[in-house]
């Protein structure tokens, strides 16, 4: 009788919340989601997980010996090879923290942590639209701009795990200032956020009626949906903040094929939700700057997972 | 008696000259070069390639059963999992021709073929500036600009093996047209051809009376060096010629590092005989576009093999 380690545990470490899951590789069999944020101190969040975890091991009367390990998808700089977390601006009671070293403790198995961008890559990699493609290339699209790059199933994280980073490939030299402190960075000129300001300046200047309308004058409200729902309504300021935005992401992507000719690019995060309002421009946009061969070759998709790739993200760590 | 397989015949195929290598993987046994060009028919070109080959392995007494393969370093666009070529715009006479096939039965041995600037990757990756590290860019400066990516001693070829192709990404999208048919690719800012481009515009314009004078009039015999040479002395259209092509590049291996974070990026190719009068401003182009984290982490060093990467090349795709 061959008794095989075959569950994983999936922790997805958010700035808003957090959850526990509990999968085979194939499916999740149960999840846990608890809300987390800057006040829940290090050692009770590490205490929610681990009490989680163990909810859902003896729910599934899973024992400890079939457990193949822990998958901790985690935002911000760090170090994959040590579970070392740098920087986390969003939790930031995990900066500087020996997070796989603590849990390895605790749980008694063994650990795994990657950025969330790169989880999202994997797992999009091995469940969503890279299935039975070579290489993928995963680009999130949210507040930041984030991704991950995965050839022949493995993550290329690169010399210092910095690989992946198109949010900070700059673009326009004498652009708008990224939080990171360069200028002209793609986050800051496609971003959620990026678009964010630009809408709210629009509205500031009395340049778009309808998004003023659409926040009830609380430019506060503001967000990146505005612009999306303006721009589909035909509001001109929205419409452009919404092209211009498209026309850089292109650009990004389309040096992101010469530079490593994915067999797939996948488009994910909030903005993404768009749909082919997102895709139809950006997929011209991409043909405008790319080898018309290198174009074709590369299939150009929203992310399979959606959602889901809070789920599969940490878990795919240990496929 | 090991009776080991271990010579390896190295081909590089130049637009103006042919070289055919024997080696063991560790050093170079004997070499013979011959002129290529336009005129050479394919079968001439091939018969003489086929006839240096066994010259060398005579005079060697090397037996056929102990070679290992051929590798050719080719130019242009080409599949190099069949080993045909796509596309030779300096030896038109290869052009849309399975040369791997016809080699193999030529010469009864084992075939890898490869395009020049991946083999060029390879080679510095293995024998010069990438030893002992785990990933290494690739960029040769000369004409035109071209890449290749090596990660853990693996060429990333890409789907439609268009991968390194950093000559190819716009950069300024209204800049000047680039002979692939976009605009302000990074070939069209900051290669040879861009520069000598801008000189002889300068020259005709009268706004360079240093560089008139270095090709005593003829602005057809300006190039790149010229640039290089008038910069030095101090001539300020070949300084401001030299330094933007400069800020191009950087901003281009400044994405490199962004997307793909290797351990060390090699700088080959005609231009970078300039030595630390490129790497230097080049250096610093990449430091300001570029992560701090990121820019430590990644070597920024001139090609180490230099000039016999036409040696190494092709002899690398069987290390």
């Amino acid at each position: 009788m061959k008794k095989k380690k075959k569950y994983i545990f999936g922790w997805d470490l958010g700035g808003t919340k957090v959850s526990v899951v509990l999968s085979d590789g194939r499916r999740i069999f149960s999840k846990r989601v608890f809300p987390s944020g800057r006040s829940l101190s290090r050692k009770t969040l590490l205490r929610q997980l681990v009490y989680c975890s163990r909810l859902l091991s003896r729910k599934h009367g899973v024992l400890r010996r079939q457990i193949r390990g822990i998958g901790i998808s985690c935002p911000g700089p760090l170090d994959p090879v040590r579970g070392f977390i740098y920087h986390s601006p969003n939790l930031p009671q995990l900066s500087r923290f020996d997070l796989a070293k603590s849990v390895r403790t605790k749980m008694q198995l063994p650990v795994k942590v990657e950025n969330d961008a790169n989880c999202a890559a994997l797992c999009e990699a091995l469940k969503g639209s890279g299935k039975g493609h070579s290489s993928l290339f995963y680009v999130t699209v949210s507040t930041g701009i984030g991704g991950g790059f995965v050839a022949d199933g493995n993550l290329i994280r690169g010399k210092n795990f910095g690989a992946g980073e198109l949010g900070h490939v700059v673009l326009d030299p004498t652009g708008p200032r990224c939080f990171c402190g360069k200028r002209g960075c793609l986050e800051a000129l496609a971003s959620g956020t990026a678009m964010t300001r630009l809408a709210r300046e629009a509205v500031q200047k009395g340049r778009s009626r309808m998004m003023k309308k659409l926040c009830k004058g609380d430019i506060q409200l503001i967000d990146a949906f505005t612009v999306e729902k303006a721009a589909r309504r035909g509001d001109p300021a929205a419409k452009k903040i919404w092209k211009d935005a498209i026309q850089w992401l292109g650009l990004g992507l389309s040096g992101v094929i010469q530079i490593v000719n994915p067999s797939v690019i996948a488009v994910g995060g909030g903005v993404s939700q768009a749909g082919s309002f997102l895709m139809n421009p950006l997929t011209q946009a991409i043909r405008k700057t790319t080898w018309p061969d290198s174009f074709r070759a590369t299939k150009i998709v929203r992310a399979k997972l959606g959602d889901r790739v809070a789920d599969w993200g940490a878990v795919s760590l240990w496929m």
